[in-house]
């Protein structure tokens, strides 16, 4: 059989999140998945980026990573987004992108994707549950299987035992609070799993 | 005392939730309310919008409808979202209007704004619901009041009985399913009314 | 392979889930699962049930029915829940024994298990979305596997097409409104399809 | 106008959202409330309860605190509740309790009740902000006027920032992770001067 092919789907605006998905793909090569990390095109006025640095500097720094396709929907058995939290919603950059897959859709070419959400926010509690949450809603529209990572390993307690999938809050200074590289890479290599039984089934 | 500033702020693609800002209004008028109607800003690409239409259609019949800006979310008492449901979830054209509220939230200027929100899908059980929850989600970060329907009159088990926020169901033909006229009106003259009871309170 | 094994667990003060519980009992057998419809343990006084001739019939009725054990949950490869909105969530009763599965939960005994779930609410919006996302939130913690129906038929349209699982409204007369067997038995399919391929994959 | 009568409903298996609630109190009653801190009824079997020391104690101290009636739901014009999470969703004791509410409910009296929510859990992101979230899609049912925090206070940043309602980490010896007094406090006296604002207009 050919190997999993998982999509990481990130918007990051200062960073947080590119780093997520670096991690994701790191852990899913280690599970033998081919894997693309993607970026979710910007929507915002060129005005508001401006007045950040940090969101400026990151755009440049992830100039060369491909924005997401809807066929990279289509070449996709699974799916990991990483997303910050905006009021306790995704970004509307993301929902911008997640709108246009109603062509998709009504063909049914998002059946069974494997897929899997992490989230960030300045605050421990600035919803980081509730943004997980509304990504799986729309997943459940696609007709996608959700796998979250659940407590599924002792790794995720220390990165703050989210079992809807890995979150981290953001200081002020737009540092990581928590160490969650092991369990974003845990995350990863238990969605590349559970989409290779799926695919294994499902030829 | 002066009257309730109430904003109305729809986000319509073809015409059901301007039809339902458009009830809210009279209800609130009804009520003695100061009320703007309110489109969000489309953001859509024109080819998307060209290739539809009665989207084309009733972007040409709204047109002289005023665009929703920071100041009228700082101007009003209180606010009623109309919205449809896109895969469980608001439109991104929504999301992408809320996601610039964060100086006015920074400042302390969405505090005690009165909301309630409906809403319109194509299926029974399209994401009413959700979409509706979604947005009272959002207006928690504000630190809004939220004010649902509930059961508050019988006039709301005839519109579905969504005690949210009255939605409609759209049909293949672009017509509301449910007779959901008099439950807007009422949703929105309880908006009012508890948003006078909180502008004479907190003056 | 041995078959796979469903547990169609319900909770039923009247008798609609007890009847949905049934017809996805149909449907998986059809797809070759070993299936066990198993009810909630009733934890209402009895002073309650006997206020309630529908109530205290459907007992009657289903006295043979085993209640559902923490062993069947261990047994089970997958899991379709039937339960009732109860203002907006799941009965207490149902509640009471998913706190009751702490043991198996920490023991990592309910990982992977493949979920689906089923509503009804007596009016066509009275939280059935968010009656089966919250007990989709729980099973995040088990660490399950969540197979919502989609959109993945066009039976699922007729039934009022809610994505996140079949649900049914329930007149004055206890009747069912919407025509959902099929739906119903559509959604055992699917979650009985993906269980295979998971226990093929996982053993 | 006679005082703000505020009810803090509590269920506490091992003492924390009972601490929450007395913190609530005092809060209240500096805002100028009568407060009564009242106990959901324990449903447990005695079994469960002896099992756990720290539960059986938590007990004991607290044998003295009456337990929440249908009649203080009534006589109350704010309710603050405060619950543990299990498994992303309040306890099966409150379920119980806010299923007996029907006949209530049926009567029209709990609408435009002020209530707000506070939760615990042993992970930073446990299930807190859902949990608060499920309590507040019941009392949309009740039609009550919901009333969270957000960010309406500086305090609530040092409490972890949870803008649906005061939150707190458990360890695993049972302390409280964050210091969240104050953040409960300033809850307590939002929902309070909000219900004054409702009683007033409302008589």
């Amino acid at each position: 059989m050919s190997k999993v092919k998982l999509a990481v789907i990130y918007y990051s605006s200062t960073g947080t999140n590119y780093q997520l998905a670096k991690w994701a793909e790191e852990g899913a090569k280690e599970n033998g998945a081919e894997v693309k990390v993607l970026k979710v095109p910007e929507t915002a006025p060129q005005s508001a980026i401006d007045s950040n640095p940090a969101w400026k500097a990151n755009i440049e720094e992830t100039k060369n990573v491909p924005e997401v396709t809807l066929d990279d929907l289509e070449w996709a058995d699974a799916i990991i987004f990483s997303v910050p939290t905006r009021f306790g919603n995704m970004p509307g950059q993301v929902k911008n992108f997640l709108d246009t897959t109603g062509g998709l859709w009504f063909n049914g070419k998002l059946t069974n994707k494997v897929v899997s959400a992490m989230t960030s926010a300045q605050n421990p509690h600035g919803g980081q549950e509730v943004t997980t949450l509304a990504l799986y809603t729309t997943m459940y529209h696609w007709g996608a299987i959700v796998v979250a990572p659940g407590y599924t390993d002792p790794v995720l307690y220390s990165a703050g035992g989210n079992p809807y999938g890995t979150s981290v809050s953001v200081n002020q200074e737009g540092k990581m609070v928590e160490d969650v590289q092991g369990a974003v890479k845990h995350q990863a290599k238990r969605t590349v799993t559970v989409a290779e039984w799926v695919k294994k089934g499902n030829k």
